[in-house]
Order: structure tokens, then C-alpha cells, then sequence
């Protein structure tokens, strides 16, 4: 672990988060998770689109109220004209899918990194926008896929680089949660309410609020890259307008087969992320709600389980992404704090004058945002075309960021 | 359990095998299951196209030597001229997959029951005339899905059926098996050498050796039907010119979607078959791997894990599928001795004159046959055009074997 | 696997079977587990010690009426005056505790081979009298252990003794059952009704009737020797006046310490057997509810999970054990049919003239029913004195038995 | 979750860290741990013995320098000298276990508030001077049972408490690592070679190492009270002295039996701490690999699991230790942070004037930590003594500690 005390700034990050004021949890786990190994602190908010809520959610958060905003407007711009030693050095966006793209917008425009919830936007070209905005504006841009901070989940990663598993031939991903059937059609909105309005969820529900995580997963893990894709997507449960489960079959480049399968109509799966990667030399297999063991077969030989284990991590970036000897578990906070932990990094090197991405860039990016809002869009066009094998034609990442 | 001497007959069924003189093991776990109630014994045999092979493995299998047969057709000419009282009830065919319409056609004309391993046929038109011969001969026709068998699997029909899950809304079935990378293609045949030839197995490889498996599974216990079909295949070892990996995705009546993932390349998967299905009041999982335990999941309930135990068992059906006391673990030989069982009930109860399925048919059927030998010929035509949906348009099955 | 065909027999033994008509499974599960592999065949017995229900359980168990014995007296006296050739070979003792002693007596006193189930006696004296009858007659006898079977079981064995985890250093064995509290104190007495009455089951219940199974799987994995015992039992269901749960320390020769945990009362347990075993090299770990997995760990390596699999089998004895590839589920009749099997070749060896304990003896012996009988006795005495240390003084066994 | 500002203190608390500067990991565990609901700052150190060590090591925990002590004398010195806006408010003890007395007792006669690692000392006399202390001093002392924070661990202590098992009969702990198989005695010493050296680690290993956190865990869920114990121990590992293996017996005052079984040569296990109990209408399973899920087993019905999940979470209390929805893994960090949080509350109602004790106390405190120590000094006693029992004979804890 990298000291808590960054050279060369030499003291904690500043954050302000936008969101988090409302019921739902994402706010908080975002300031849990940067805040994790003291290498950031949170200074401001706009914590609520009602300038009361937000000010009492300042209190809760230990915020100090002159800088619990009434709006990210408002934040933005009066933080932006503080003096470098009192401004916050990030924004994080966990508001509603809609609202991302004139945040993060406004806030590259200021000069300042930003953490933002996915997906990146609800519509394709507000993704390309955003992504020439980071571009010029050379700030960090890190997109919240936090389960690629798993220390199993990165040695999956680079156990299929270093050719553990020969050539790699299928990849299963599968998202299954059942909360939707929490819901009471014929009760007033919950917390998350907004997620069932295609005016603020965006044209897809399930497919964009956890397909993108099952997509960057399959990204993330394998580097495959799709060349088609055919998607069946569908809505079971009556009180949400939008897709509720689906599934989606990705052609790739190198003749590979992968199956995104998400649903949120599972009854009883509260986060069921799982990965399995055929290759011809070995199979692997990750399952969230075991973050800390992977799964490694060949083919005539006992199964392995790979534990999470700093003596025994895989490479120097697996070890770095423990906190804890083996056998104490570690959970989504700390794989969290893993995600806003590179992007620090990162950070700190853009605070010393080199660019952002002059080091590893392990962190998902803008251009991964991008990705998922166009595989969200590719989906609904060939659903909406009784699954019609699309082409999957976003012009080429740039280098760095490419796998 | 029912008594192992049947009335009307007083006696144990006699079994003939076709087949298993090889160096598969198909044949044998036949006779095991078939006997394993003592309700059965093996009399007689053809165990190999290679005469010597056949006399070598009737001492083996514990067949006197004049009724070790040189072939199926000696084997049925000459048993069916034996008195009754000597006779072969019954005939188990376990023999590559092009022989078996020959081989049930002329057992069928000769008179015998028939219990024939999957997929039926090769051909539509062979299953269609198989069914029509059963139906003529009035005899009993036992499919050979033995995952059928399994206590826990009936107990899932039986929820489903009795609206435990609510409405069901969706299914995932999966048969992972990794064996195929045990194949060096340098080297010469092995056992399973017919599998790789499709004069013998057929246009299709995995989709048809197990993926028809996992098609019963979900017709047998959902009872949902497939209004159509999109399939996506691939091959990815190189030593069998058929598909070993595929992905089915399956439209259902109600607006119920299905998939069904089949791979033979998955390393270190030994028979790795399972079930999902999500209703609308919840949902259950169950995994051969652990074929003693159903998971049935409520929202905001703790999960709740079904073992096959007497005690508790579901329904009278689920019981009488138990032989041991719950934690005494079963297995699938044990799981193919309930599907024999079920025809040897419909034996019984076609040799004291009522119609062999005027009783509950719980077992596979040709008609079973006949569907899994569609779905094959579906899939490949749905992937042969790049995974259009193709329409389900197998004409209704008669009343008593419909769900 | 052999031939079900036995040289110098050439053909089935026959079996009688003493008990199984009452309302126990046990009966059936030895009738079933010997017929298994079609080397035998149930063709008389003495279902109960009422005649007119041992007359019934004879036709259930499709036993010709003539051989539905009213008593085992009259069993073993007709029978052996039955010419050789129709003689049964080896009789099953599947009754209550207490009656093991004089029907084994007879037993070998009539020649006949015996498959017995445990505890041997209820008397250290009458196990050490049948050992001598059985020294005397050289018949082969069984003491029926089933859990010995399970590949995995003689696989953990197998590596023990070839060093795999180096030198053993302890060893946890927990044998955990739930079924005393479907019993009802007000009720009539149930099935099992005899085990709650020390007139028959014996001075001990839980630690007779289940940790006689732990202490010999144990003895049969590691080889360890008692060299003291310390035992501390309990009585918590009010139904029944002997132990339901205990706890067994163990010092062994080479200063090895053992624990044996078992219990009748910890709910919802079905058979819940498990070993583990730590060496100074590896440690290892087996469940009973997951039978064909054995997991073994190493420091700083991955956990490795041995499945079941002929293929990749540690020995030819485990791969011989194995009836279907790895991934089919087999079960306890699968393990009990082993232990079977290994007496079938020993009573081939002894109708072939050789010495039945020519060969390699796996199966237990007399001797481990004396042995149980004798850790019962030192554990309920060293319990007697609030678990004094009790020296293990059991002479020796013989060259042959012992591992 | 509480707000992070304290009312009446309506800041940060202030945290000074004893240890951590070496290559253990556990003051940085402590530091995270403090500060994860950011309640807690560190802002004071003396992280080594070592004065450069404990400087560099103030740089990492991102502490200001002058305040990286050169010792703890110089830390408690300083800081008791500086105003109560300045100075820190609780100190974490997180050295070798000799020094724990010590240090803690300045920090006491201080005024400062203490978090301590278990065991709380070697030497009762030591432990019950330390009580003493506390009782005079009236601060908060927390001692360091992370284990007992884990959501469902809280939610087995109340289920029991409000007789979902009915009646508890028996209990089994146990607590495996296979760590030391990592040192290899030819080295020079370890990170932790102070707990090999009878000096620093007091009179036992293994058991005032591990078995503390067990024998704690017992006593947290189920409330039970030994009456008498039976130890037997054993050293396996040739690099270390003392007790690396051991096995106690507990008679409890209802004449329950507990057992703790600890190991830290169980090869692979990394820290498997686990717990079982069992009541006459019910049996409880939870083992910190799975945190986040707690088994509940009753006759006859299926297994329960109970997952980790504020919306179904047993009560209140076990809601508000969890941080995030069910399905989002949480570790040990979150349940440190939570016993961390009960110490938190309980130092604010200290500040406002209330007795520290006035609320709630549910975190572990001196009295558990004498009991700990008790615990294992009447092991080595009844060790010593070939096992004989021993009564248990600690006087009576004060009424509010007492469960």
C-alpha cells in the first residue's frame, strides 16, 4: 500500500461528492471508499437536488456546512474559485444516470478530476462528448466499476494475459439480482425510483444499470473485444417500464463467444456478478459474493482455488490490491477503494506535472464509459430488431487505454 | 419403493443391452441402474458390432455365454422366438448415435420395450417414424435422460407445477463438460471415437450429446414450450469437425425466455449440469454437482436449501424417488434406476393388459425423442443463418405426454 | 471393475439377509448395495423376528416364500443343510445391536461368510469371542463400514500413507446427526426404537451407533494408534436414556492428537461425516455430503479439490473403486458396494482354497468391530471418571489387519 | 449509521496508534479500521520502538511528524500535556502482547480512552490490575474481538438470546491457520517472531493467539458460562516454544459442553475461525470465509441461510452494522470498524458527561479481556495436568458486562 501521504501534494485529496443525499447508498459508499486508506477526506457536497436535504446531509456526512451546496452548480463554481490549498481536488458523481453528462461536463470545464457513477450517460453522443472533454482537458476521469478492484478479479486479469489459460475460446458473464420484486406497484416511488423513469434511467433499465458492470467485466478480465453482437432483452416485472432482464451474445474478434446474461427479477440474488473464462489450456471461474477465492481448472488435474493472499498474489499489482493478509475478508469497499486508489495515483501524478496517464492506467476510463453506453445502445437496437447480430463499429480506443 | 416382484409378473424383468462391449462406460451404468432394485436383470446382450468383443463382454456382464448375440439383429431374431416365459423383456440400446433407429425399429416390430439412449435419432424423419412404431406397437419406449431421475429434479417439477415459483418467467440451463481437451488429435481413436465422426454422431456434436440433456431438463420440469429458436455454435477444438460449444436462446409461449449453454471445452468440468428458474415469486437453482440439494430463493427470505430427505420430501413422487434416508448422499445411477423404474411400472402395467401409459407417465418418452431431435435440427438451422429465430413448429404431442 | 462373474465360482454368491423387515432402511440398503454390481443376489433371510412379517418382507424382497425364514435359527439350520450348490453363500446381519453376537456365532459356526452391521456387540467379551470364531473358521467377515468405500475415502487413505502431507500430526473427525428430535417422547416408539433401549442398543447410544463409524474412519485413513482417550458425553434429548452427543480426544503412539465429535442432536444434520487431517506437509478434508471431493491445501499453494475421476485417480485401488466417470454423482450405496466387493474377493479367494485374507484385506474386519467395541468401552469408563486419560490397551492385532 | 460529527463532540475523535511500525499488519487494520466511518482521525503515533522506524512509519500513516513519537512514555506525556482541542482521544495498543499491560495503564492513568489487541495480557494478575484500572479511570477500554462486529455474528447472539434455538445445548469453535508453516527455522526472524518468544508472547502460543478470539466468540453469541474445563495442548512446529495446537473441553452451568479446537499448523488455512450451535429447536452455523452468511438448520425443514442485508436484518442493532445493501461483501475492516463505532459511542456519551457504560455495551471490554486471559492460563493449568478439569473460578463480572 502507497503511503497515505502523496508526494508531491503531501496531504489528503480534497473530494466533492454530487448525490448521496437521498436514500439510496451509493453516496456513502463512495465516501467510505475514497476515504478508506486516509488518502483522501471528504470537504464538500451537494449531497441533494433539495438545497434542505443536502444541508442536512452535509451534517451527516461531517462536512462542514459553508461547503454543503445547494446545487453541483453552485459547488462547482465557488469551489472552483477557491484558492488551490482549500479546493477540492475531485468531483464524484453518484446522481442519476441522466444528470451525469452536464455534471461531469461542467466539472472537466473546471479543471477538475472526476469520479463518476456509471453508466457514463444515457445517450451515445453525450458519451463521445465527455470523453473529447477529458481529452482536453487532460484531468482524471475515472468511470465506478468496482469490481474490477477485486484483488482476484485483477489476478484473473492477468493470469488470461500471461497465457495461464492458452488461448481463450468463451467467456460467460452473468449479473442476477432479484431486488424489483421488492417493489410495490401500487406503492409511492422508493429510493430508487428514478431508475424505473426512462427520463432520468435512460432508455434501458437493467442492461445499463448492470449489464455495463457484467460488459466491463468481460473487458476488463479478457481484453475481448467485440465484433457483433445479438441481444433478447426483456421486462417481467410490471411496475418498471424499462428491460428487467436480458441476455446478450457477443461475437469477437478472434472468433471468441461470450453471454452476458443480467437480470433483476432473480428472487433472492442480491449482487450475483460471476465470471467464467474457457481457454484451451485452462478454465477460470469468480463469483462475487466470494470475492476472495478464484477458480482455476485444467483439464485432468485437481481443481485450484487461488485465495486471496498477499504472499501468495500473483503479481505485484494483485499484492497491492490486498489490505489484508489472506483469510480476512475483504469486500466491495476495498475493492472500491482499489478503483479510487489508481485513480489517486494517477491524480498525483497529473499534480507533479506529468500526465494522467503517463503511468498503468487499471482504471476504468472514460472510453470504458463510452464502451458501455454503446454496448447499452448496440443491445436495444438489435433487441428492438429481434436480436439481428449488430456490428460493433466504436471507432478504436486510444492507444493507452487499449488492452 | 415398490416391491421388487411385480405383479402381474411375479418375477424380474429380463433386460437385453445392445451395446457397452466397448470401452464406454454407458452400457455398463445401464445394467447397474437397470438392476439396481432387483426389479431387472441382465440376460442377454449384443455388446459389440465386433462378435469376438461381444462374446468377451457377455462373461464380463455375467451373461450366460448362448445368449451373448453376435448382433442386435441375431439378438432379436432369436429372443423373440424364445418362449415368454424365457424371453428378453425388454431392450436397453447404448450404441452410437446412427444406430439406434435400425435398432428400436426392428426391437419395436419384434415386440420388445425399448429403453434407447439420446438423442433418439439423427434424423427427424427416423424419430417421426420411431414414434409412430411406438405408437403402433403399443410397447413401452423409455428415453434415456437419466437427470430426470433425480429426487430434487422431480421435487423442482413438482414446486414449479404447484406454483411455488408464482408465474415463470425465465430459465437458464448449463451443461459444462471440459473432456474434450483429453483428446490429442494426434493420436489414434479413443472410446468415444464415434462421437467425432458424424456418420455416427450426427451433424451435431455437443449440442445433440448433451445439450438435448439439458433441453429435457427444461421442458421436463417447466413444462414450457418453445415458441422459438435462436442458436449460436461454435467449435473450438480441433479435433472434431463439430460443434462442442453453443448457446441457445428460446422464446416461450407465455413470453418466458429460456437459454441453454452447452460446452464440451470448458477445462476441468467433469458434468456440470444445471438448472435456474425465476418465477415471479421466486426462484431455484439446482446443480448436478450436488444433486442432494434444491435452492429456493424469496425475496427478503432467507435462502432456503432443500435436501432430498423422505421426511420432507415434497410430494409422494418426490419420496418415492428416494431409496435412503436423507444425508445418505445418492447418485445418478441411482437417479437412471427411477427412470427405469417408471418404465418398469409401465411394463407392468402393459403386461396385465391396460395401456402402458394409462398410468402417469413420468418418464421420457419417444415423443421426448422426437423434441430433442428437433431442437438439434432447429439449432443448427437457426445457426446456420447466423441465429435467426427460427419458429417452433413440432406438432402438439398427444394429451397424456403434454405438460 | 470385475467381472460380476467370479472364478472359481462362475457365478452370483448368494445372500441371505438377517433383519430389514421391520420399518429400518438399513436392510434394504445392504440388499441393495450387495446386488449392485450383480456379484450377488439376496435369496433368502429372516426379515423379523415376527414370522408373519419376515414372510411378507420375503416377497418384497423378491425372496422365494420357501427361504422367507421365520428365524435366523431356522435360516442358518436349513440352509446349511442345503446342498453346496444352493446353499447361500454369506449372510448379512442388519439387526439390533444386541443380536449380533449370537446370530454371527451361529453364523460361522455354519460355515457361512458374514457381512455384520456395527457396533460388533454391545461386550468387549463377545467381540473378542466372535474375533476367535472367525480366526477359527476362516470365513471371511465383514464388518459393514460402508463410508470405507467412498473412493475419495480410500484416495485421503492412500495419500496419508504415501506421505503426501508428510508426517501427520492431528487429526478432526465429526460425525453430526439432527434425527433424535423427530422423535417425540409422547409418541409410541418409531422405527428405531430399539436404539433408545440400552437392553438392545447397548451401555452407549449416539457414540455406539455413530462414532464407532468416526473412530474407524479415523483408524482407516491415517493408521493412527490410540495410545490414550479422554471422553466427555452428554444426554440432551429427554427420549432416550443413553448419550447423544460426545467428545473423544485421542493421543496417539507417535504423539499424534485425534478428535472425535459426535452428536444426534444438532439440528437439520442429516449424516454429516467429515475428516480432516493435518500434516507437517499438507492438511486434508472430506465431507460426506460432498462425497466425490476431497480437498487438500498446502502452505502458499492453492487449494487444490481432488475430485472423483478414474482418469486422474491417485492409485489403481481408488480408480477401481470408481463405477462411473468423474462428474457422474455416485453414492453411499456406491461406497457400501465397494466394501461389499472387497468381501466378494475374499470369499472367491477362500472357495478358490486360498486363504481368505490372502489378498489385500480393505474391507474392515473383526478386528475393527473389536476395536469399536472397545473405544466405546474406554470412552464411556474414562467419561465415568469425568474423562480421565484411559490407556488403549487392545492387544495387538494381527500382521495382516494391521495398517 | 451514526453521523460521522459526534454530538456534544461534533468532531473527528482522535486517534494515537502504539505499534504498527513494523511489518505486522494489524496497526495498519486498526488505522483503517478507526477511520472507516471517518468518526476517527489518527493523528498521533509511536509506531516502533525503533525511534527512526517509528518516524518513517509516521510519514506512511500520514501522521505529522511531530507527533510520530519516539515512544510511547513520550506519546501519552506530550499529548496528556496538550489542550483537549489538540489532544488525541483514545489510543490503540496494537504491540506485543508483554507490553500491553503497560502501556495501556499510563494511557489509563492519563485519562486517555484505550482500544487494546488481545490477549488483553500474559499474566492474570496483570489483567486483573487493568480492570481495576479501568473501573477507576471510568474511560472507554475496548479490546480488539473484531469478529464479534460481523453483522451476522451480532445476529447469531440475538437470535439465541431470543430463543430461536430454544434451548442451547452444545457449542464447537474452532479457529484454524497453518501460518507457521511458513517459517522455516533455519531463518532469521519473522515479522512476528515476537510471538514465538515466550518473553513477549507470555506462556502460550497458539491459544493466547487465536484461541482468545474463540473462546470470546463462544462467549459473545451464546452468553454461556464455563463452569470447568479440560485442556489438552500440543507443539507440533519445531520453531517456536510453545503451544501451536490445542483442544478444551468446557462444562457449562446449565450443563451445556462447548468445545474450542485451534490450530495454527493446519496447512492452507488461512483463518478459518467458525462457530456451531446447537439448541433443542434449533442449530446455528456461521464461518468467517462467508461472512455474510449465517445457516440456521431445524428438523424437517429446509436449511435457512441468512444472508447479510439491512432490509431483512434480524433487529436493528444488526442492521446498523451493516454499511452496504446485502449482496455487496463486506470483511473484516467493516467488522473492526463496527466494534471501533460501539467504542466510539460509548467515548461521546463519556464526553457528554454520561457514564461511558450508561448505553449499550456490546463491544468487547476489560472484563472479556480478563476472562481471556483466565481462559488460557486455566488451560495451561488443566494442560499440565493431563487434562484434568479445572473449575472455573473468575468472580463474577459487574452487571452491566454480564450477558
Amino acid at each position: 500500500m502507497t503511503s497515505t501521504i502523496n508526494h508531491p501534494l503531501n496531504r489528503k485529496l480534497r473530494m466533492a461528492l454530487i448525490g448521496g443525499g437521498g436514500e439510496g447508498f451509493f453516496g456513502r459508499v463512495h465516501a467510505l471508499a475514497a476515504g478508506l486508506d486516509q488518502r483522501a477526506e471528504l470537504v464538500a457536497g451537494a449531497f441533494s437536488s433539495d438545497p434542505e436535504k443536502s444541508r442536512l446531509a452535509a451534517a451527516a456526512f461531517g462536512v462542514a456546512a459553508p461547503r454543503g451546496y445547494g446545487s453541483y452548480r453552485e459547488l462547482i463554481e465557488i469551489e472552483a474559485r477557491l484558492p488551490p490549498e482549500r479546493r477540492v481536488d475531485f468531483i464524484t458523481i453518484a446522481t442519476p444516470n441522466h444528470t451525469h453528462f452536464e455534471i461531469a461536463q461542467a466539472a472537466l470545464k473546471a479543471g477538475f478530476h472526476v469520479v463518476c457513477e456509471k453508466p457514463l450517460t444515457n445517450d451515445l453522443d453525450q458519451a463521445h462528448e465527455l470523453a473529447r472533454s477529458v481529452a482536453r482537458s487532460g484531468t482524471v476521469f475515472v468511470l465506478a466499476h468496482g469490481y474490477s478492484g477485486y484483488p482476484l478479479v485483477r489476478q484473473a486479469r492477468e493470469m488470461i494475459a500471461a497465457g495461464e489459460l492458452g488461448q481463450v475460446h468463451a467467456v460467460r458473464v452473468a449479473y442476477l439480482q432479484g431486488g424489483l420484486w421488492g417493489i410495490d406497484p401500487g406503492q409511492p416511488a422508493s429510493r430508487a425510483a428514478w431508475k424505473a423513469d426512462p427520463a432520468k434511467a435512460g432508455p434501458s433499465g437493467t442492461l445499463a444499470d448492470i449489464g455495463t458492470h457484467a460488459f466491463h467485466l468481460l473487458r476488463f478480465t479478457t481484453g475481448l473485444k467485440p465484433q457483433a453482437i445479438s441481444a433478447t432483452l426483456a421486462r417481467f416485472h410490471a411496475a418498471r417500464p424499462l428491460d428487467d432482464y436480458g441476455h446478450v451474445v457477443l461475437r469477437c474478434g478472434g472468433g471468441e463467444l461470450a453471454t452476458i446474461t443480467v437480470s433483476q427479477v432473480t428472487h433472492g440474488r442480491l449482487n450475483d456478478l460471476s465470471l467464467e473464462v474457457d481457454g484451451n489450456r485452462g478454465s477460470l471461474q469468480w463469483r462475487q459474493i466470494e470475492p476472495d477465492r478464484l477458480v482455476v481448472r485444467r483439464h485432468s488435474q485437481p481443481v485450484q482455488i487461488h485465495e486471496r493472499n498477499r504472499r501468495t498474489a500473483y503479481s505485484d499489482t494483485v499484492r497491492a490490491a490486498c489490505r489484508l493478509p489472506g483469510g480476512h475478508p475483504e469486500g466491495v469497499l476495498e475493492a472500491l477503494a482499489n478503483v479510487y486508489g489508481d485513480g489517486f495515483d494517477a491524480m498525483i501524478r497529473h499534480a507533479s506535472g506529468s500526465s494522467a496517464d503517463a503511468g498503468p492506467v487499471i482504471h476504468p476510463t472514460v472510453a470504458d464509459g463510452v464502451e458501455g453506453v454503446y454496448f447499452v445502445q448496440l443491445c436495444l437496437t438489435s433487441h428492438g430488431e429481434l436480436g439481428t447480430w449488430k456490428p460493433w463499429q466504436l471507432p478504436s480506443r486510444g492507444r493507452q487505454h487499449d488492452q
